[in-house]
């Protein structure tokens, strides 16, 4: 949320251990990261201490770059090295590994980060290549990065104006601009068979910082990549690569810039009435669309509570929508709404969590207690991992009754109110589409941590 | 404690990667581990899904034997080969990587694992100079695994009556026979200070089985090995060596068979009375030693709490003590009891946790209560990572308003009622020793899990 890299402090390797899914997440969020793990002295590491594990292995295992600084004088440049690293290649994780005896050795001089290396950028013919086949019937862009959450997503729009493209976002986008006012863009789906569907019509794929649409898993029968057959994909940037620049080249080339976006090219403010009726996920996003504050940062980790919600806050308020699990590895909501808020001082984080995923994290509360993090937590308690339900059916399978009992969280159910209180926030249960209503608007006019769990 | 082979079946890296930590702790055990993890189907890796990691890499940083099962043909005999290398070298953790489409694929015949490889043995020259080294002045027999919880215990104790060798025991030891009837042993401690000072007059170490003494961390102007200067230190077999024949071995050469045990070779029961008074961690530890019930599992990860509890239980019914954090890994206590219960039906298991270590795997209360186990939780409920305000003592620093910060756990304070409560746990918390001695008789008059918060 700030551009700046973010810094852990962690432990040698099992401590790293800890980290490591929600690092996993941030490597693929593209989240430019500094880990300090630090590790034995140097000369304590011939013996066999129980904490002496392997710290590069799992390191590197994770990380873009990994280095071991065993020497105090040199900390302080390898410090800054670790930040340039960070900063490089549009965000990679950077960890530092360093010995108990750097600490209480005398230091270096101090240090400063260098500039990363220039980003490359696609050649000119390559330019040229994309800016034609955009004019082609079916085509599409697909962008990815700033260019779904800055000024940069008009220019996107532009240029999909400019060349009758359609212009695309993916599934798994770290962070993008939603609600009125943002560029009206067709996102892929999770399921390869909703992207099948969507990209039937794409004869030719134009990918500008982003990657190449993949399916989740593997199926059976299924393919790996849901693209149509025979269509034309062009790697124009990859996601390491200068997108800004390259986007501006591409404007340039298509003479995008000149083109009025018209009100219809954004999505415009529709707010939903308050629901009534029953408790559904439908009617949980409407009381969401409603009532969310302009600005405000959703995380988005309710997995397959999602969808009703997107559609419902897709007119709201303007706000800022980041996926948790950009690795794909559940527990990163709370701990991403967590970071927002420390990031975003004066904006609501609303983070929208599944009762599986919440239970990977839960100590997250206790952290937005403490740190008294203006965080509304809505956990959609269904009882049960229901990604692993459609994932079993989508490769013909079947759950019986020991899966379905290693699949559900009933016998005995999660009581989310006391686990609140017992972190330290205030919780709240709904059954009904008034409580939820309640809770909702007060959660929305109050500051603090709160969690609302949803029975629905 | 079933003495059989562990099985998990975790997500590819990320999901690992949730389970680095307590198979750090599981590899310092020397505890038999197969994990089973998946991974995307072979001829999906070629493209960049979220969920793609370094399945290897992960593995390779904590595994002792990694096999990646890329025909479905061959996972029978792959994962014969794991269990084998699992039983292997007296407990290793082996991991087989299984590709998805392994799942859907035409299996192969069925395979039945091998016994492992035979441990290797000292030389009886090597068992000779051990024998004469017991018989000087100022020796010591350090055993470990086995012989700290099998009848393997009396045959050291009488090599060391024999010899006049003193009989020891690590800090760090997986399971431990206490209690009435155990045989008498010095363990070390846990400060490399102590245990100096218990090392100071052994000018002869002989390790049967354990591992050479070794500072937890390094500490400025500390050495790294605890034992006396000039020590004469002798590895007669290694932790990964044939424990059972060397001390057999050992036994035949000293002729220490034919040696009778006296009463006092071994612990007597002396039951403390119910305690009154202030509600200290001494007062815990007498109520814990005169309510525990025979052939009880105790479970020990309360950290800086734990040497009362220690000490008073030390004549207690006679119990198995477990280490959780082995690897020094904090956050093992309440999984270990988890599994120690699944593994020991009829016995009732008792988990001594710090709130520090509780707070990284408070989920486990779920499984607990979901599989009716019969687990007592004693919380220290101090709130604070006191280890760490001592390790930084140990380096000669101190804490200062943000290192403390860091180090407590107030505002808010955790509510343990509420916590266990929320995982379907009954939660009862005590903040005088009448309270506890009502809860901890309750919790061992009855089946099934619970947990006492005491706030000492």
């Amino acid at each position: 949320m700030s551009g700046k890299v973010a810094g852990t402090l962690l432990h040698l390797a099992p401590g790293f251990g800890n980290a490591f899914a929600n690092l996993h997440n941030a490597r693929k969020a593209q989240s430019g990261v500094v880990n300090v793990m630090g590790d034995h002295a140097s000369y304590h590491l011939r013996h066999e201490s129980p904490l002496k594990g392997d710290t590069v292995g799992i390191s590197k295992a994770i990380s873009h770059w990994t280095r071991v600084s065993d020497d105090a004088g040199q900390v302080a440049g390898d410090g800054a090295a670790a930040v340039t690293a960070a900063r490089g290649l549009n965000g990679q994780v950077a960890t530092l590994i360093l010995p108990a005896n750097t600490a209480w050795e005398a230091a270096g001089a101090t240090a400063v980060a260098a500039p990363p290396a220039a980003l490359r950028r696609p050649s000119p013919a390559m330019i040229e290549a994309a800016a034609r086949a955009l004019t082609q019937p079916g085509a599409a862009l697909m962008v990815d990065g700033r260019a779904l959450y800055t000024d940069l997503s008009d220019l996107a729009a532009k240029v999909a104006k400019k060349t009758g493209a359609v212009l695309m976002a993916p599934f798994f986008a770290a962070r993008t601009r939603r609600g009125a006012g943002s560029v009206r863009l067709q996102r892929l789906a999770y399921e390869v068979d909703l992207n099948i569907g969507i990209l039937a019509d794409k004869t030719c794929l134009v990918l500008l910082g982003a990657a190449r649409p993949t399916a989740f898993f593997a199926y059976p029968g299924k393919p790996s990549l849901p693209e149509a057959a025979g269509a034309h994909v062009i790697e124009l940037c990859s996601i390491d690569m200068d997108c800004e620049w390259t986007l501006r080249a591409l404007a340039e080339a298509v003479e995008a810039e000149a083109v009025t976006l018209a009100p219809q090219d954004h999505v415009p403010l529709a707010l939903p009435p308050l629901p009534t009726g029953p408790l559904t996920l439908e009617a949980v996003g409407q009381t969401i669309a409603a009532l969310m504050p302009e600005d405000c940062v959703m995380v988005n980790e309710a997995i397959t509570s999602a969808m009703p919600i997107a559609v419902a806050t897709a007119t709201a308020r303007p706000h800022d929508m980041l996926v948790a699990a950009m690795g794909g590895a559940i527990g990163a909501g709370m701990p991403v709404a967590t970071g927002a808020a420390v990031a975003s001082p004066g904006r609501k984080v609303l983070a929208l969590v599944g009762d599986g995923s919440a239970m990977y994290t839960l100590q997250s509360l206790w952290t937005m207690a403490r740190e008294r993090l203006d965080v509304t937590v809505v956990i959609f308690a269904n009882h049960v991992y229901r990604i692993l339900h459609g994932e079993l059916a989508a490769v013909g399978a079947s759950a019986g009754r020991n899966v379905a009992r290693m699949f559900d969280m009933v016998e005995p159910k999660l009581d989310w109110v006391a686990l609140a209180q017992g972190h330290g926030v205030a919780g709240a249960h709904c059954a009904t589409t008034a409580e939820f209503n309640t809770a909702f608007a007060r959660a929305m006019a109050e500051p603090g941590p709160n969690l609302i769990a949803v029975e629905c």
